[in-house]
């Protein structure tokens, strides 16, 4: 696969597509994130993009993201500084200076935050992330599978407020932050889990950058073709995480449910097939697609990703813009090996999320 | 009067007797925190108390409480090396070292906080604090009124867990306080308001430690009276602050309403007069009294002190403590002059708790 150099102006879109189909469901709308980025990147310039195993292993490497209800973030966003700001007194806090910038999570809204960062600061960003999709929980990483801290922890609003957090453990830590980002009105920058080129290199999921834009651009390319959905497929089986991938079910939303609690949106979403009389198909999110049952039968199950997207021209959408009546296709995939050991469901598998069913892979499920 | 030097195992009992009368009905057992106070000076020697106007104009003063709902610290109450810990972070985020601990209420059990502070940290306390009572909210002090920002603020909680924030407004500080200690587990120790001698020269209440600790003598000192309710109220008429005073209820409690919320103990308490036929005597809180009514007129208002004391030994009763059938007299008094101005009342007064009343001075009503 082609890996990217430089992040420019033309290839945020493709990026923000990619994510949004990686945010599976969640994750913020990319398009807000988008408009940072350009924007960012319009005054300070293009970011450098660096591989993971060219970090000097004593590099201080700082992540950057948002966190709260997406759907918030869709009517707030952020501003810029305050993005940048997190990382800057993250850097105080800890008195040294940050070498490169590494997203959190590469879905949603996420993938454009940390350019953001990277553009403000003059800094490079890493082509990579901690779980090479979206989820809806700070401590849901690979990094806290390697044992990392998430904190010293800075968080910052639009208000410019701060908060430096330290806590007992990367769970107590998502707890604080979660209660900061609700009275800071439902969402908050954070620069978390700071770390050394070592660490990054050992934990990271990598190329998550590269491949957000793969993915956007298999996109936009099928356009013109006959299938821009099998063309999205043919893609992502060429990928080394998103081989294992299949449309779950083609069909139209017949019931969305979705709530604002705790600075999370919950909620599912019912589809009817198209044609014939297959029986109904449900997806369970919380912030993003946890499991797709049929006929009570899982069909796919977090870590695995699933995602949603227009049946004709498979653009992704989000759960927080799934509306009655709206015709798309489901489609499964794997998630990078890294997150599917036993290590990493004790930490982002079906359980923590209160769902009883096991996980099993998606190449196993019918 | 007679203002203290040094506090010694044997004053805390009096200090925190007289700190649960100016808890007025609030701000937490001092009984919990003499323990810990007593725990302190046993390991590491009693406390120099130095006065306000002693203070050099460029001093470091580092304050220091604990936040939360009094019916939790009952039961779960602090370390120890949480409340040190507090200044100590504030201190590193500043770099500068404190040169005094400075109470932030003399009410309830932040009466004993700032006496662990000050003995674990080997520091003197001041002979003052920002109400010369005790407050529901972290943003009202007279250090609000002076304009001073209630942060850089540091908090920690049992787990040795840290936060260091800055808000935009003491309010703001108040509200990220309030639900960083209620994730803490309802309580949470702080330092906030970092100020320099000057400022708590021109600003803090003096000589409240002393009155406190007189406060609790009269009390000690009035059992072998005849009427220690009277002996109290004949110490209170000689203080600089408390010297509007009366009995302002003689009955027994008929129902007591309390509830945590948010962090707070909210409810009412409804007295009947023990002879005769008086009207119902009612009596308002969040945490600590805010508005005593009877016959639907106002008897007592906040910011002047509303207390609930034992009809036979003048103890002091908090709200928590209110039980059916118990009975008490209520004391009204004065607050300190700097607590009754209109910039006063925009922090404190009746409309900051939602209470419609004006505030008058006890001495105009009836």
């Amino acid at each position: 696969m082609t890996v990217i150099k430089q992040i420019n102006i033309e290839d945020l879109e493709k990026i923000a597509r990619g994510a949004a189909f990686l945010g599976t469901g969640g994750g913020g709308d990319p398009l807000i994130g988008m408009l940072l980025a350009k924007h960012a990147i319009t005054e300070f310039g293009p970011v450098k993009v660096i591989q993971v195993d060219d970090l000097e292993d004593d590099a201080n490497i700082f992540s950057s993201a948002m966190l709260g209800a997406p759907s918030i973030m869709l009517e707030k966003g952020a501003g810029g500084d305050d993005i940048a700001l997190a990382v800057t007194i993250l850097e105080e806090k800890l008195n040294c200076k940050a070498d490169a910038i590494l997203p959190m999570e590469m879905g949603g809204i996420n993938s454009m935050i940390p350019i953001v960062a990277a553009a403000r600061l003059g800094l490079p960003i890493l082509d990579a992330d901690g779980m090479g999709r979206a989820f809806p929980e700070l401590d849901m990483v690979t990094f806290t599978i390697g044992g990392i801290s998430a904190t010293p922890m800075a968080m910052t609003n639009e208000h410019l407020e701060t908060f430096i957090v330290e806590t007992s453990s990367c769970k107590k830590a998502e707890q604080f932050a979660r209660v900061i980002a609700t009275e800071s009105g439902a969402s908050a920058c954070i620069s978390a889990y700071p770390m050394n080129g070592k660490q990054v290199k050992e934990f990271a999921v990598k190329e998550t950058l590269s491949l957000a834009m793969g993915i956007g651009s298999s996109i936009e390319d099928g356009r013109g073709e006959s299938s821009p959905v099998e063309n999205l497929l043919n893609y992502l089986r060429k990928t080394p995480y998103y081989n294992q991938c299949k449309v779950l079910f083609d069909g139209k939303v017949t019931d969305i449910k979705r709530e604002v609690t705790n600075g999370w949106s919950i909620g599912h979403c019912h589809l009817e097939a198209i044609k014939g009389d297959e029986p109904q198909f449900e997806i369970m999110f919380q912030n993003e697609y946890l499991v797709a049952r049929q006929d009570n039968k899982v069909r796919a199950i977090v870590p695995d990703l699933i995602c949603t997207v227009d049946r004709e021209t498979a653009e992704p959408i989000p759960a927080e813009r799934l509306k009655y009546g709206q015709r798309i296709k489901v489609i499964g995939t794997s998630a990078a090996p890294i997150m599917r050991t036993p290590a990493a469901l004790d930490i982002f598998g079906p359980k923590c999320f209160g769902i009883d069913d096991e996980f099993i892979p998606i190449e196993n499920l019918e």
